[in-house]
């Protein structure tokens, strides 16, 4: 992971270094969340999944890059939207350069994202390049409905989200971009021909890792440290996001007790005081609802561990295995 | 001009109504920029290169949207990153929803703006669908760069731009998006095949009109009323602008004046008392920067008009008019 990592890292490099005027752009902001160590697991499944159906990964750096990219260019958003204080281990860009050059940085990394995707010609073809950006669309197009409903959720305060309205948000704003279209557009890259319902049979093994990965993520927030996590914890809670584990105890608790977690989460960031934010936190322990939610993560990671056992399109060996891990890896990790 | 609005407009309609999911993404929302009543300059002058290239202009109405809706995008954002308060005359999305929610909705319009290009196969083929793709991508390029470019003067306080510097960053800021590229993507999709020596020529002639229209608009932004311009007047002036008025003013400005202008500037928006605006506005009139403005501006119309009578690719008699008077009116406009 971190050899596949380091390769669309290095092509990431040279876009940031060749693609918008460093006298307009500053480079030392655009290239400063792409240069932070993240896991790389986007790009790693871009890479993996084209060798998976038996193509070449070097074919896919260019989408990698793109689509870890755009992965940046959103963490710069939703720290701003969010008001985050840490990301990777580092000030967010909106606490260290403000709310304008944070914005026309994103901006600018949206823009750099797609310039890979224009150089896929060579080595894809017509058909090929303009399919792929397609998916990337479609990909933002899932991503932004995901944002617009997880923001509506906590704006209008919902107490009464169901763990089945808790995975089609997270369909839409994690398991796009994080695992189904950097699958969908490596295996497009690396088959010779690939059809409609193996596309889809893909996309259905990317989405249960994908809820594995996010509800995993959301229990990190809770019991990570910091120094592992890189993000504040609890920082969810403060947000007022409604995660799995929330859902949960909001289902299980008591009138009274659901009456007051409402009233927390009605607070904006900054009001929440960090007793009721404890509080609501003791009660995840006190239904259990962290470990509930953890069952329900490594049951979406078995599901998706059988697609790929039974699926035809999984060609390769030794990337099936790589699939294997980096699943179990995405659900059982500690940061 | 009115007619070519309303044919765009439906088309808007249609993307607006079946693209993004209603029940994440709000409907009123990304409908509400679009649907308040603009010029159309950007959509009309793509579909007017198309039939002045000797093309059919129907066939251009889906990238005419795009672009229409990439520039209800950047308005959403532009009034964020500027406070703004009033836009084509009614409160800015900022001030009626929120940061966040207008946030969001500048981004799913940047993502719903892309759909149309798509759907341009059937027409234009594979080929040209893809360059028109790209067009936009370097469209997008420009535009960030122009954007951030003008952010770092406005931060950095700077008050030695020469006309030279302005004219480069406006060419990035505005030309691009509202007049090179309609222009450009307009005789592409018109033209069976276009060369490259004519996409120069086209771009020259797009340039001059753009660097006319912007500051044909600065000056608006002075000397307009509110009920004509639709923004608050002075706005420029409060956000710090480096506007070609300001620019002349600078420049021919006793070195004491330069200083008082200078520390008026580098306060920000909501610091700047409405005596320090009106006088840098009465300095305006006393140095006749406005007036010269205006002199520099009917320049580059007639430098575009006189590349409009030379070049053979303005092949449509009736087109090559309309672009003649839109020029005209784009420089002499009250509104």
């Amino acid at each position: 992971m971190e050899h596949l990592r380091r390769i669309v890292s290095t092509r990431m490099e040279y876009y940031l270094q060749n693609t918008l005027d460093h006298d307009a752009v500053s480079f030392k902001l655009i290239s400063d969340y792409p240069s932070r160590p993240g896991k790389g697991i986007r790009p790693a499944l871009c890479l993996a999944a084209c060798g998976l159906v038996g193509g070449d990964p070097e074919n896919a750096i260019n989408t990698a890059a793109t689509i870890e990219f755009l992965h940046n260019a959103f963490l710069i958003k939703d720290d701003l939207v969010d008001g985050s204080d840490y990301r990777r281990h580092d000030v967010t860009m909106n606490k260290k350069y403000g709310f304008e050059l944070a914005l026309n940085t994103g901006d600018a990394l949206n823009v750099l994202a797609m310039t890979p995707l224009f150089d896929n010609m060579k080595e894809l073809g017509l058909r090929k390049t303009l399919q792929i950006i397609r998916e990337i669309h479609d990909m933002a197009a899932k991503s932004v409905e995901g944002q617009c409903l997880e923001l509506n959720w906590i704006k209008s305060n919902r107490l009464d989200i169901t763990p089945e309205d808790y995975y089609s948000m997270v369909e839409r704003k994690t398991c796009w971009y994080t695992c189904i279209t950097p699958c969908r557009t490596g295996a497009i890259i690396g088959a010779r021909a690939i059809g409609t319902r193996d596309l889809e049979s893909i996309t259905k093994f990317a989405r249960n890792m994908g809820l594995g990965f996010q509800i995993r993520d959301d229990i990190l927030n809770l019991v990570a440290s910091f120094e592992s996590y890189g993000k504040e914890i609890n920082g969810d809670v403060l947000e007022g996001k409604r995660t799995l584990i929330l859902v949960h105890l909001l289902q299980n608790c008591s009138d009274a007790e659901r009456t007051s977690i409402g009233t927390t989460l009605s607070k904006s960031r900054r009001k929440k005081t960090r007793e009721e934010v404890d509080s609501i936190r003791r009660m995840m322990d006190t239904y259990g609802s962290i470990r509930e939610s953890m069952r329900v993560a490594r049951g979406f990671g078995m599901k998706a561990r059988r697609i790929l056992e039974v699926s035809s399109w999984a060609r390769d060996q030794w990337w099936k295995e790589f699939f294997s891990g980096l699943t179990d890896y995405l659900i059982e990790r500690e940061k």
